[in-house]
């Protein structure tokens, strides 16, 4: 009897912990990693599973030098995303300043945040890792897709609805022309845009 | 007796997911975040802690677009950082071959991958992000630097060592000319490269 309810609450703080540890890493494992084959499912799952990359552009005040910049960004509401990441940025905030000056950018995705690498190492090919290469694009906020890319925004990332409205966050995307995903050895995977956005799940 | 039998094992499986959940993040928390009125501290910490981030070259293959790219770096022994990035690359991976074509170069870090941002949205800026902008350059494998440079990713990254010799591997480092750091509201933080190679801890 004892062994049984002991076992009932093994059960019940291994799913706690669980649930924890996905709340402060802002991640969800619902769904699981697609096979290393599947290279278009990989893409999207590493753009759907992930709350943040990096997003890329020309800087102006750097002497045209590649600028990184961590931003939160969402492709849809959980479970329902269509790969395409829109982002909420100021241009308080260098990147948009700069990518509204030259289009040219990127937006990189990591497996290792998401916790399944284990031990391997993030730069270890079967790590997975994703760039997406295009234009980066302000989304009319009248639009219909502006309306999607709020809720997508705003479902995964729920403080946003109340950032500061002086700062006049706008929505952004990346409208994706090349993607470069490595997730096992052998070089990358060569994937086209309309692959990664119509995907064999 | 059951219910103290039960709070032993409470406290066991706490302790047991938050072991594995720092193992699968492969974090190492010895070290306190500095107070984020210290922004060359807290730049250091950012990067003394994080096994891995984006580098960011010119792509001379995407029309000169902005590429990020997951690398692993470090920039010394655990405790022992000296503040300035090393990778371990092989130009079969675009990033190496862009950065030896055009040197402007960034790497990106962020805090929320270290686990301390909480619930705060990576995007937030009390979750500490960084930017360093310079040039991207080879060690000289026979420089007294490389021997410090192999020291320090090897110490943090230890597969690394077994990695294939065909591969030709070699040591790079980003040399700093300009940082960003948002750790705080109110805007990135002034930091010069002198105190962020000489911070007061």
């Amino acid at each position: 009897m004892v062994g049984r309810v002991l076992h009932i609450f093994n059960i019940f703080f291994f799913l706690i912990s669980v649930f924890l540890g996905s709340q402060v890493q802002g991640r969800s494992l619902s769904v699981k990693k697609p096979d290393p084959d599947n290279a278009a499912a990989t893409a999207r799952w590493l753009v759907a599973q992930n709350s943040w990359g990096v997003l890329n552009t020309i800087s102006s005040d750097l002497g045209g030098a590649p600028f990184g910049n961590v931003v939160s960004f969402s492709d849809g509401k959980p479970g329902k995303g269509k790969g395409i990441p829109y982002f909420y940025l100021t241009t308080l905030d260098p990147s948009a300043r700069y990518g509204l000056k030259d289009p040219r950018a990127s937006l990189t995705v990591s497996e290792y945040p998401l916790g399944t690498c284990g031990k391997i190492d993030p730069e270890n090919p079967t790590c997975a890792k994703l760039t997406l290469t295009g234009k980066f694009k302000l989304v009319d906020p009248k639009s219909k897709e502006a309306e999607f890319a709020k809720t997508a925004l705003f479902s995964k990332h729920s403080e946003m609805k109340d950032w500061p409205k002086s700062h006049n966050f706008q929505i952004f995307k990346l409208e994706i022309e090349n993607i470069f995903l490595i997730d096992w050895f052998g070089g990358p995977k060569p994937i086209t845009s309309d692959e990664y956005l119509h995907p064999k799940m």
